[in-house]
């Protein structure tokens, strides 16, 4: 691809993005920087590296709160850089640390990865806003967005999870060219290649101001979240987290949250491994150590393909109605 | 994209770059582990990560050898690790450190960006063969390699640098696995849809057992260094590397290298900034201070398009031309 036709490309993109955000009321976007990155994936620890002091004799402080995400804790380990460090729980954090919350980075994840909540900062420092399943078919958008750093994903979007492709909406200059940076000394920047097929998605999924696609995803969402909550009102021994109705100004409408994960709880006193539990019934989830709470709940994720879907339900409800027969399978 | 369509679609593009590699010549692939990564660039430092000591109290030492690439340099220093250091040049820790090589990372680079040169490791330490450039269009290739970690990139062998995509070949397990969870932990992975493009571009460079593709590109090659090398012969001024013919076993003769850069330097002692006095005659290129040598030393990209290298060539037939006629821009 000439370099022209690229540059073209990434303008042509950036207005879609613009144009996805304005549609959907999810985000301000106007006169703030985008970026684009590999997934949303990279663009955490970019947002990461930008928001650390550099020349800072202590490293900088990254939080999240618990049940959080584990690439924030991983991507934070891994890359082991002098200029910040994972300090895990904002809850603990804040008892400990009153005054000092200056040199802070906190993941604020809304929706959270696992359980759906529209979370708010807990502490007085910089944040990164994870926007990922901040779209209509997951949550209900109460109003847009209008913080200095937010990363979406194409992934949670349209489902091109493949496809690698996430962008960050910055407000400030030398955050955003430090964030620009990143992608930069990593990778050399973006493909050409996916920027274009990103485009091809995103101008089908602008047609008829979004409503077919987010429609669509919207309902598929609603059915199962009613379908499963179905089940797990019939037991006591399972729970999940509870949904509130909010206003959706995309869909002008009050409507219930249809996240992409159910985080279940384990009630039982004694059955405080929920992922064993419900694996002896075939049911795969991941483990609530996973995003640093308690093995007592596990994440199912509600966004696959629809045959893996009705294997899940059926499974759970096989799993509740053992519950009632009184044969249990631990 | 199904999961069992990426798969096989993975596995597919592994088995047609070991054919390319068997085709050419250039790399023992058999009983290897194959990493792709976005482009070289992510595979350098996820090489450098792997390498590294990981619970070591000291970092490793990371060197090159001048001139280098300068995103080696780049990014060691801006993911700041505590796992690593970059060390600079492996000339100047030779002498001063000459038993301790044990916990050495160099990058050997081959040929080398920016002068061309097939380079041998200089330290005892863990190598990363940076083989970007060892296609047959850039060098005869007289051996296959075979070293333990190597880097090559789709953008050196086919031109698609847009696409970012490259492969490390690597004969350790451990290693493999550390590369490989590194890709994991920064991106979530490579993007599927880059991969089925790259399977595409590859299917149709091997056509031939490769002799269109390189017979191609070597062509062009030659004739541009043919015509650079004649305009270098009418100057005292200005000079470039020297090139010796090695037998190269893909093309089965004996030829002289036709590297992506000439590496030019300026011979009158007051001309030290070499490229102030390029950049009179309205020649760009990248100082020698970038890849951390003297600014005497300038590299020109031979990889342009043919009206670019047209345009270079007539600049510097004029700059050689003043030269002899005593009228000079300087």
């Amino acid at each position: 691809m000439h370099t022209m036709t690229a540059l073209l490309c990434q303008i042509e993109l950036e207005k879609y993005i613009r144009k996805m955000h304005s549609i959907v009321g999810n985000a301000v976007t106007e006169g703030r920087y985008l970026v684009f990155g590999i997934g949303s994936s990279q663009l955490l620890n970019a947002a990461v590296y930008a928001l650390s002091s550099e020349n800072s004799s202590t490293p900088s402080n990254v939080l999240a709160s618990i049940p959080f995400y584990p690439m924030y804790k991983a991507q934070t380990m891994f890359f082991n850089s002098e200029n910040f460090q994972f300090e895990g729980d904002t809850n603990s954090w804040q008892s400990n640390n009153s005054t000092n919350n200056m040199d802070v980075v906190e993941f604020v994840t809304s929706p959270n990865n696992p359980d759906g909540e529209l979370k708010t900062p807990v502490l007085g420092g910089k944040t990164i806003y994870d926007h990922a399943y901040f779209w209509p078919h997951f949550t209900p958008i109460p109003v847009p967005s209008d913080h200095d750093l937010m990363i979406f994903t194409l992934s949670k979007l349209t489902g091109h999870a493949g496809t690698r492709f996430g962008w960050a909406v910055i407000k400030d200059k030398d955050v955003y060219q430090k964030v620009l940076n990143y992608i930069s000394v990593a990778d050399l920047g973006i493909s050409k290649d996916t920027q274009l097929r990103v485009l091809k998605l995103l101008k089908k999924a602008v047609e008829g101001d979004g409503k077919p696609i987010f429609e669509f995803a919207y309902n598929k969402m609603r059915d199962r979240w009613e379908r499963l909550s179905s089940v797990f009102s019939k037991s006591t021994r399972f729970s999940i987290q509870q949904r509130h109705p909010l206003h959706c100004n995309f869909f002008n409408e009050t409507r219930l949250p249809s996240p992409a994960y159910a985080w279940v709880k384990c009630e039982r006193e004694e059955e405080s491994d929920c992922g064993a539990v419900l694996e002896a019934g075939n049911i795969k989830g991941r483990a609530g150590s996973k995003f640093s709470a308690k093995d007592r709940y596990v994440r199912l994720s509600l966004i696959k393909s629809q045959d893996d879907f009705e294997m899940l339900l059926q499974k759970l409800t096989e799993l509740v109605s053992l519950e009632n027969s009184g044969v249990e399978t631990m």
